[in-house]
């Protein structure tokens, strides 16, 4: 019997959006690369966005109606800040579901993730942890909201290498849900959290 | 006697890369907000931002010596995802130290941190106030690296609001060093971290 894997976030769709997301990625990192000390001509550089962000915004639709468009139906979503295909901030972090009820996903981080020289910095550890619980929670039962995480770092965390990050409901107790989940690279444990989740949500614009 | 204030993060420039670094901000914004029903030509805006990119990374040093460079001298960094100035994934924020012994600052965040309809993601507050704890532990005393960190979510943190970022060092016992912050917005608590920190660095590159 094959075990069954489920995707649990968007996948980009290689053109539209998801594609010049992708080359706003490339941009941040690159910028970063290149940094201060780079002969490039930035003020051009700057230009050059200012002008994409000028025409994009001349094709935006309103704030209000974009959020009702964003929340629309009840699947994932595409524009979070950690697996969002419609987020340049995200790197993205792809999560897939088990038939064991946890879930996983693999992520190498660049340079705009890093706090300590060469390693991922630990809020941003955090910020994937605290996603991949919530995604954890609506694959494994029922989910809700953050109202208590804790992080321990048990080593630096890399950049530039393949990062497995997991999650797993572990309780359910009325409308506490309890959350679990790691961080680790070559096998090694980095980060760990738990986190105390309480069965509400906000409701979505319409 | 007037208040001792210093500045506790780098300050952009406005030119250079940071000027570069800031529209490509817009730019994240501006996809999310123009999205996959916008009309834009969203095959031209990518072509656009790869050669942006492309024309960076021939402009750019080698990650080895770059990084070197970004880690040369002491003072702050310029290229953190919370308050760096050529970090186009930082809001930024901007943290400021006080005679007290706290520091604190004032970020509004838009779409690309969005976590519940029209509130802020819970690891984006997480990412923000480890980065705000380390800066404090700069500011107050001996710093280190987290080894501990625990948020408690006790309203959500609206978007496109200002939001106060705090953090202070608590008491320092060898080398573990307790450090608190919370996020506020109009003068409700939103967020509290309590951080446990190791007096110990990464050594830098060189």
């Amino acid at each position: 019997m094959s075990e069954r894997l489920e995707e649990l976030t968007a996948k980009a769709n290689n053109k539209g959006v998801d594609a010049a997301v992708a080359a706003a990625r490339r941009v941040i990192a690159s910028l970063l690369h290149a940094g201060d000390g780079s002969d490039a001509e930035m003020t051009e550089v700057a230009d050059r966005l200012n002008a994409v962000a000028d025409y994009l915004d001349e094709h935006a639709p309103g704030v209000e109606e974009r959020m009702i468009d964003m929340w629309r139906g009840e699947g994932v979503t595409r524009h979070d800040p950690v697996t969002g295909p419609e987020n340049a901030i995200a790197p993205p972090l792809p999560l897939t579901g088990k038939d064991d009820g946890s879930i996983e996903g693999v992520v190498v981080l660049g340079m705009p993730y890093q706090g300590p020289p060469g390693f991922v910095h630990g809020g941003v550890s955090a910020l994937l942890l605290d996603h991949t619980l919530g995604v954890a929670n609506a694959w494994g039962g029922p989910s809700g909201m953050t109202a208590e995480l804790t992080l321990r770092y048990h080593r630096p965390t890399p950049l530039f290498e393949p990062l497995t990050v997991t999650g797993r409901q572990i309780s359910v107790d009325g409308r506490k849900i309890r959350t679990t989940g790691t961080i680790s690279a070559g096998g090694e444990l980095c980060v760990s959290a738990e986190g105390l989740f309480i069965a509400k949500h906000l409701p979505r614009p319409r």
